[in-house]
This record gives C-alpha cells, structure tokens and sequence, in this order.
C-alpha cells in the first residue's frame, strides 16, 4: 500500500491503489500571479464592488495581512547535516559521504551548509577544507566552541563563516564550563574580532538560551551587535522550548539586535519544526535543519519538515528557493549514509503522505485535490493514491477506478458494499477489486444480475472463483490464505 | 548504537556505549511539592526576602505565572488509533488486535477511546459492540457523520459517546457533501438532540475547521452549544494550521461556547504536536491523538509526542495521569500491527532519545542530566547512554568509562586523542575503546609509557595487537576490514 519505498516491511502493494492522475489545473488559490500587461496604475485604493462575490475558496494558509516583522517568505536555511548531523548516534560521515552530502545539499539549495569543527580531529580539518574547495554556492560554515584556539584553526579553513557557541544557561554554566558571564562576553568579543578581521562572517549564539537568564542573554547580544557580529543564534539546546515561548524570545531579540537573527531547536518534544516556523514569523532570518532531523538524541528542525510547512504558507517562494523534487534523494542519501529508515510519517516523503483512504476523502480528493491535501506532490516530483480495497472505501473511489478500468456502471452501492463486506475479513488487493468489478459488470450487461441481487452476486462470484482455480490462472477472489 | 531496538537496520551495538546509571536524586526542579503537615495558612502573601537568594538552577520550562485560560495542567485524551488510525493506509485491525489495542491504551490511562463509525461495515459494528462490553476505565466513543442514519446504529452499539463531524470549509462544501450551513446546522441540531435522548455523551465537530469561514463556525458551535452538546470539536483535516493560527482560533471559541473544546490536529507540516499544545494553551480540553500518529496521509498529533511536550510542562501531572512506561510497549503493539518501524526520531521511544555524543554533552550530562535532558529516562522505563568510541568525543567521556572498568588515569589527554585518531578512520566499538584504555593503563603502571609519549603508546598498541591475533582471541584494535 506504499507509494514511496522506504525499506519498512510492510507490504509495499501499488496494485491495491488508484493512482491520481496530477492535475495541473488544479490550483489552491495562493498567490496566484498575472504576468500580463497592465494598465497605467492611478493611486488611491478601493475596494472592488464584486470582491465578495469571488467565487475561488479563499485560502486560509495564505496570509490575510502583511506583517512587518514575518519573516515566513524571507528566510535561509543553515543545514547543519554535517555538523548537528554528525553528532546523531548512528553518524560516521567519511570523506566521500561528506562530500556527496554537500553538493546534493547545494544543487537543493540551502543558503547555508554547516561543518564539523575543524578543531575535533585532524580529519575534520581536512574535510573542511575539501568542502570549502569545491566550489558550491552555499556558504560554508564552521561551528566552534568560543575559544581563540578553535577559532585560529577555523579561520585557516577557507570557509565563509564561523558560528561560534557558548553554554549560557545556569546549568551549563555549572555542570558544564563552569565560566560567567562576564569571562564569556570578555572571550566572545575576542573571538567575534580575531574571525571579523579575517574578513568573514561570523555568529554568536548562545547554547541552551531557553534556560538562561534573559537579561545575561540580551546584554550579551546587544553586546556583540555593537561590535558588529553578523548573526547571533539562539539555541534549543534541550528542546524544552514551546512556540509561544519562542515567539516571545525572538520577538523581544528582535528589539535589541539589528544583525541577523538565527535559530537552532531541538526535536525532544516533537515541536522544532513548529519553532522555527513561528521563530520566523517573529522576525527570526536563519533557521537550522539537518536532513531528516538528526542529530544529538532526536535531532533538531528537519529540512523536509520545514520545508513542508513554509511551502504550505508560501508555495511559489519556496519553489522559486529551492529544488523541491531532490529533497526523496538527499533524504536516501543520508538515511542510507546512517542506516535509518525514512520515518513512515515524516512530511511529504513519509510512507503513505499523499495516500487516502477513508471513502469520504476519496471522493472529495476525486473532485479537487485541495480537498484533502495543503501540499501538492507533483511539485515534489512525486505521486497521489486513493485506496479503495478496505472496509472504510466507499462508492465515489471505486467509481473512480470502473472508469479506469472502462467499465460502464450507475451509481448503485452493489458493489461497493460487497467490497467492504470482504475488506471485513481482509483487506482486498486492486487485482481482488478489480475482479469483482469485472464480474459485477458483465453480470449486469449479461442480464444475469439486476441491482439489489445480492444472491446473484455471490452466486456469479462463486462460479468465477470455479472457473478461475480450474484455469488455475488469474487471482482469485475469494482465497483461503 | 542502539539503546532501543525498533527494527532500524543500523548496527545496534550496545558495546559502543557507557550506561549511564539513573540517578534518582537528580530533579529538575519543577513542581516539588510536600506531604507533611502545613502550619495554619494566614491570608495575605509576601514574597520572601530570599527567594532570589535560591540556589537551584530556575527551570524555565516551568509555569511562571498562572494562566487561567492554559489546560496544559488539565486535559483529556481522546485516543483514536482505532478510528483515524484505521485511516492509516496500513492499517487492517482485526477484531483480537482492536481488543488488544483498546486494553492496552485503557491500562495507560487514556481518558476516552474513539472507534471506527458502527455504520462503516458490519463488522465494525460488532468490534464496537465487543469493545463496548470489555469494562474499560476509558470511555468509549465512536466517531459518525452528521446524519440520523449513522446515529441510530451508533446509539445502540453500548457506547459512552458519539463524536459527530460534517464538512464545513468551503472547499468541503462545494466538493465533498454539498450541503449549506443552514442544512448543516439542521442536521446537527437534530442529531445531537437525538444521541442526548439517549443519555450518552456527544460531541459536534466540524472538519476542516482552518479553512471554514470562521462566523459561520462561530455561529454553529454557539447554536450546538445552546442545545447542551458535550463537546464541539475543531478539526485540521487537511494539517494547514500552525501554532499562532490555532491559539487564536481556540482562544476565540473559548469565548463563544461554555462547553468542552476538542481539537483533531494533522501533521502534513509536522506541527500537529505543537498545535496540541498551543491548543491547550488556549484553553482547549480534550486532545486527539493516535499511537505513533497513524491516520490519514502521515496522520494526527500522536500520543507520545503530545506526552512528550506535556510532561515537559508538568512531569508530575502527566505521570500522575498515565502508566509512562507502558508507552513503549503500545508503540510496539501498534507498530507490529501496522507493519511500520517506530522513526528513528520519535520522542522518547526514538532510537537514541537519551544516547549523547558530543564530547561537550557527554561531559555536561555525566555531571547532571538535566544540563542536556528535559525528560528523564527512568520516568519511561528507559535507560541513557554516552556514546564515546568516535571522533567527538572527550575525555570526561572517556573517563567515566575508565572509572567504569576501575582503571587509574589522570586527567591527561592522550588516550581520548589516540581514540580520536583512530575513529577518523572508523567508529570505535566499546571493546576497541577498551583495549586502548588497557593498554594505556597498563603502559602508565609499568613505567614503558609517560604522558606524551605518543610513538611509545602506539608501540604498545602494536605489540598488543601482534599478541591478540597471536593468541587469536579477544578484539583487535586495528582490524583492517
């Protein structure tokens, strides 16, 4: 039942879908362009007489009014696969995993790739190195402890920038470094100078900044700001933070900062994808992913995930930014580099993301996509289905499917009762389906069968069953297995 | 690497690991109450003259202030992995694994538990009728259209309650049902009025809610209101909202109707669980969930990610409610019988929830869990890990686990560069790590080795691999596959 093979076990049997045709036509309303000529434009604005009157369903998601400080159709993405991603229990990235990752990341087109620090081990450094070499157009990064000997390795890499983080909360501070504020902000303002002189870009962030005392964090921000740091981070380090707390933060960051404001969530409550987004929509301009989420424990803000929920705010900024129909490779690619499967409910590339099944989805999906689906699967190369062999399928998904299969039946429920009464006993396979709609059909035109006739049925499937064994061809509908 | 075995083909190798032992002493400070007697309580409150003076770290994730309009403290479930779970294109549940399923969620303490529609098949009627009959603490409720027909069969089957639903988005209306709100009102008004007769619970939702003309829905949930309906639901159907959108929606109807709010969250965009929780922020009641999400496309907030986020909040509450280790064993149940491995990023069950690698967290988390865990392991009969065998590693790390084998080392760095270099070229299993410990240990005692002597330590490290394959018997240190 598996439109998109991910290497779960389950039975991965396209013959018990309809596949949907794509329809271009289809349109969900938003932002909707007109690349024709205009007319001279004279100033003063009202409202069109007939505006309520439009008949197009107006689309929800859509913003209804522009807000200053969104940045839900303004933002980059520092992907961090290769720094966050490495720290994923699974991870081991050689060379040549490295590399591939990178340029799948690039050719998507992510603005920013985050590596490993160049100070962990002396094959980091090289790999930095390699993938500063090659050429792509995403900035490449480094991620260092805010420490000048880290840095002056860093800085020797060729990257484009260099995130610096430090443990501000009471608890790293603590358990952790055991430093305070003012020895971090005298070691930070020397760091973000010795990478500035360098002539490249460079962030402070804090590390776990939900649990740190948020005038330390403000100061400190504002203090890096006034010396002309590029970005300051914040950091769900735990992954404790909720979106309405997240909102908060930006949002007040936001009045104390002029520099860019970027984000990096953890994943422990399943709310980072809802955190960046809402990060955005309070003035953040950076969020963190790593393909697939991973990273330390569960990870942090998915790529796919984030993509899938500003795509549904904006769909034509976020096609014009990125290559939506690799993100099923780059996915492979990295699932396959730590040995996980695709997770079956991931957004978009998961299991069975554009799969419908109850009867009552089916036929509005039938009528118009944007019935049942925010996301089109076309723009990211990929393909709906309709389930119609199972108990909760109704009349309009199997009607579907006689049309497929050119067979002329009315509107009678027949046939589909029959359907859900095998379902009952065990889900059927199109090709169980397909049967008893050939048999219901030709025993209609033949005369044999009249609607209603439930008897007649039975009778005429029990002698195709007999005539199918004695063929010893053909699936049979009625197996024992 | 695997603490917890889901099936992921990675190699799960425990032997990589440091268990970290579960200290009952640690707490994060949230919600500490006492049991001894109270001295007689004056009215009038002052604040302490110390309580800045408090040394244990503020957790921030914590209330600060009240909030009277926040059920994050005060919630139901509404378990539907036997009602949209069904939905999931996987899902065939025959009658003994819907009991199975039903007894399982009963025993972790779900409030309520939704089935599929008694008028979706015959045989959906008798599992509801079966299901009924178990004697369960949860309450049972089944899920129908708005429409006499399926009421009538719902009412007779035993259950506590009906959750009714029709279409009330303009996309639905015009492409699925057809029906006006003046129908629609009817209808439900009608219905309602007939499952009340029966002195059962029930609950008006619409679908589509996030893309319904929000006077029409204010409208329609005041009139159900009116007449005494249990609930009114809000659905995402089609997983368009977002946390802001939901807060303000729920927010909204809060201060429209006096009954209980449920709301039905779809996760295409990966924020069902984050909705959840915003939703309960705003005064929300009762929360839809599925074990591992499963429904319709990639399917509903599931329930322990909404347990997730909510112990986080409130652990004492959420404990107090529900049997949390059982969880494991219901995502186990439910994913076998769907056929789908539990993600390798779930919250909490997930692969590596608890396993730490960076050496900057492994040594934070050996000092106190709480500097890198907002969940506590043994709250869900799990267990953490270090992981310590790669190229991240440190040496608090690493010396946790010389303490572990009762060796004696000073805080030198040698040993954790030598693991370094060696897991650049490949990950270290427990027993390389190992070795090379022993090694090291043994060199320093006997006086071949002192601190620095790097061509000395890799002599050793030789002659003990020349041994061991002499002896052919316990690992080698530098394998060449």
């Amino acid at each position: 039942m598996c439109p998109h093979q991910n290497g779960d076990s389950a039975a991965a049997d396209k013959s018990e879908m309809v596949a949907v045709p794509l329809q271009n036509g289809h349109s969900n309303g938003v932002n909707g362009s007109s690349n024709g000529t205009q007319p001279i434009k004279k100033r003063g604005t009202t409202r069109a007489p007939d505006a309520h009157l439009k008949k197009e369903p107006r689309n929800p998601y859509a913003a209804r009014a522009s807000d200053l400080i969104s940045n839900i159709s303004n933002f980059n993405i520092i992907e961090s696969t290769l720094r966050e991603g490495e720290q994923f229990a699974n991870a081991f990235f050689d060379t040549k995993t490295k590399v591939a990752i990178a340029k799948a990341l690039d050719a998507f087109g992510v603005e920013y790739i985050e590596l490993t620090s160049p100070a962990a081990s002396e094959q980091s450094r090289l790999d930095c190195e390699t993938i500063c070499k090659l050429g792509l157009r995403a900035k490449i990064l480094t991620h260092i402890r805010c420490h000048m000997d880290d840095a002056r390795i860093a800085v020797e890499t060729g990257v484009d920038g260099v995130d610096v983080v430090i443990g501000t909360s009471s608890f790293l501070r603590e358990f952790s470094h055991g430093k305070d504020m003012t020895y971090i902000t005298k070691t930070a303002i020397e760091v973000i100078e010795f990478v500035k002189s360098k002539g490249i870009e460079v962030r402070f962030s804090s590390e776990d900044s939900f649990r740190s005392d948020l005038v330390d964090l403000l100061s400190i921000y504002q203090t890096v700001d006034k010396i002309g740091v590029n970005r300051v981070g914040i950091a769900d380090t735990v992954g404790c933070a909720n979106p309405r707390q997240v909102y908060d933060l930006v949002r007040t960051l936001r009045s104390v900062v002029s520099c860019d404001i970027e984000i990096h969530l953890h994943n422990d409550t399943g709310m980072a994808i809802a955190n960046a987004y809402t990060a955005l929509e309070a003035g953040a301009t950076h969020i963190d992913t790593s393909v697939l989420g991973i990273g330390e424990r569960v990870g942090i803000t998915p790529l796919g995930g984030l993509v899938a929920c500003l795509y549904a705010a904006n769909p034509e900024y976020v096609k014009s930014k990125y290559n939506l129909a690799m993100l099923r490779e780059i996915e492979n690619l990295v699932a396959e580099a730590v040995e996980v499967n695709i997770p079956f409910m991931n957004p978009i590339t998961g299991y069975c993301a554009f799969t419908h099944k109850a009867g009552i989805h089916a036929k509005a999906i039938l009528n118009n996509p944007s019935t049942y689906e925010i996301l089109k699967p076309e723009d990211f190369g990929l393909t709906r289905y309709v389930s119609i062999g199972h108990r909760l399928t109704g009349w309009n998904a199997v009607k579907s499917r006689v049309e497929q299969l050119g067979l002329a039946l009315t509107d009678d429920e027949d046939v589909t009762a029959k359907i859900k009464e095998l379902a009952d006993v065990r889900t059927q396979s199109m090709d169980d389906v397909d049967t008893l709609l050939r048999v219901y059909h030709s025993g209609i035109q033949s005369g044999e069968l009249a609607v209603g006739q439930k008897e007649a049925l039975d009778r005429l499937l029990r002698r195709h069953k007999a005539e199918a064994q004695g063929r010893a061809a053909s699936p049979s509908l009625e197996r024992d297995d």
